[in-house]
């Protein structure tokens, strides 16, 4: 699955010359046939590419994964999420703890009038629990992540969209919006690197 | 994405008999052609079913799927891990949580002679953090669960496997081990919910 740089360049002049022969790549990477074979065995195993004798390199990689890539850009971020679990400012650092074994969770959405205000993760508890004796004294405000700050999407975006979020922040879930106002964000859902995996074992099995 | 059980049914029949009219699925099934008009509607806008005017319904669905979960069931987990972290017991939970932010990761696998002893997640160290003065008397393993209830893969399962595992057991990752005996298992990776969102953007986007 994780492709070489040079297989990767092999991809993508097959896409643009097929059907090309393993002779006309090789010219065009600088390289001889010889040191080639491994990444078009590679490519050709993984169904990357198909070979056929006499005619030269196919590229097969995409037609697999067109409906999923067109599933994920065209499905609502909002179809496929979860509920959102919500602790309203002014409660203790304390309560969200207590909110976050409860419902099992990762993250907590912070709402100030039931708008967005902040996001709460595992990590920003454990940071404040170390040293403070008393968490009941500690409003939630204090210790979460501000709106400016928060990476979100909104309901209608697309789920390869809330997909790239999650990887390019490196974060764990991403709160779904309604955007009333610019400020004022209504949290309707979270999407989850569980919704991901699901997404993935629900598509590869066909249903 | 969801179906329900009766559109599960529907492609079940339309799998075997394929091509099926409508009509005759809705006999299989004991309704009325009428009663499964919003089933099959869904079942062909989500490209799972194609309908062709005078023959039937054709199943399409797994068509697009078969290389995915051809990939997922025979490429090993081993081959898709990032690097574990490992800490080893008798180190303090001050030290695991520090460890734990350094890395940057959510659970920290707890190893004694070099052999897997236990798993540390964020929740057992906020579990921990909360009212207890001094983490730095605390040793990893008072915390940690154990070898005899930690899920793990073997690094020759399949993808599909330790997917599988992930989603069942509600867990953030798997300790990817090679067994030298029953209780003697080495960690030489971790799969991880960020792999899995990383496999199905890649798949999705060929290559």
């Amino acid at each position: 699955m994780e492709l070489n740089v040079r297989q990767k360049k092999i991809i993508e002049i097959v896409k643009e010359n097929q059907p090309i022969t393993g002779e006309d790549i090789a010219k065009k990477l600088g390289l001889t046939r010889a040191t080639l074979r491994p990444d078009l065995s590679v490519l050709t195993m993984s169904k990357i590419l198909d070979a056929r004798p006499r005619v030269g390199y196919f590229y097969v990689g995409t037609k697999t994964n067109e409906g999923l890539l067109k599933f994920l850009k065209e499905s609502p971020v909002k179809d496929v999420g979860s509920l959102p679990i919500v602790i309203a400012e002014g409660k203790s650092v304390y309560e969200a703890i207590v909110t976050l074994f409860l419902e099992d969770v990762g993250t907590i959405y912070v709402v100030k009038d039931s708008y967005l205000s902040g996001v709460i993760s595992r990590k920003d508890l454990l940071k404040t629990s170390i040293g403070n004796k008393d968490l009941n004294t500690i409003p939630v405000e204090m210790v979460m992540t501000r709106l400016s700050h928060i990476v979100y999407v909104n309901e209608d975006d697309s789920i390869y969209e809330a997909i790239s979020k999650i990887l390019t922040y490196e974060i764990d879930s991403l709160p779904i919006v309604t955007a009333h106002d610019v400020n004022k964000l209504e949290v309707v859902g979270r999407f989850t690197k569980t919704n991901i995996s699901r997404l993935l074992m629900e598509f590869a099995n066909g249903n």
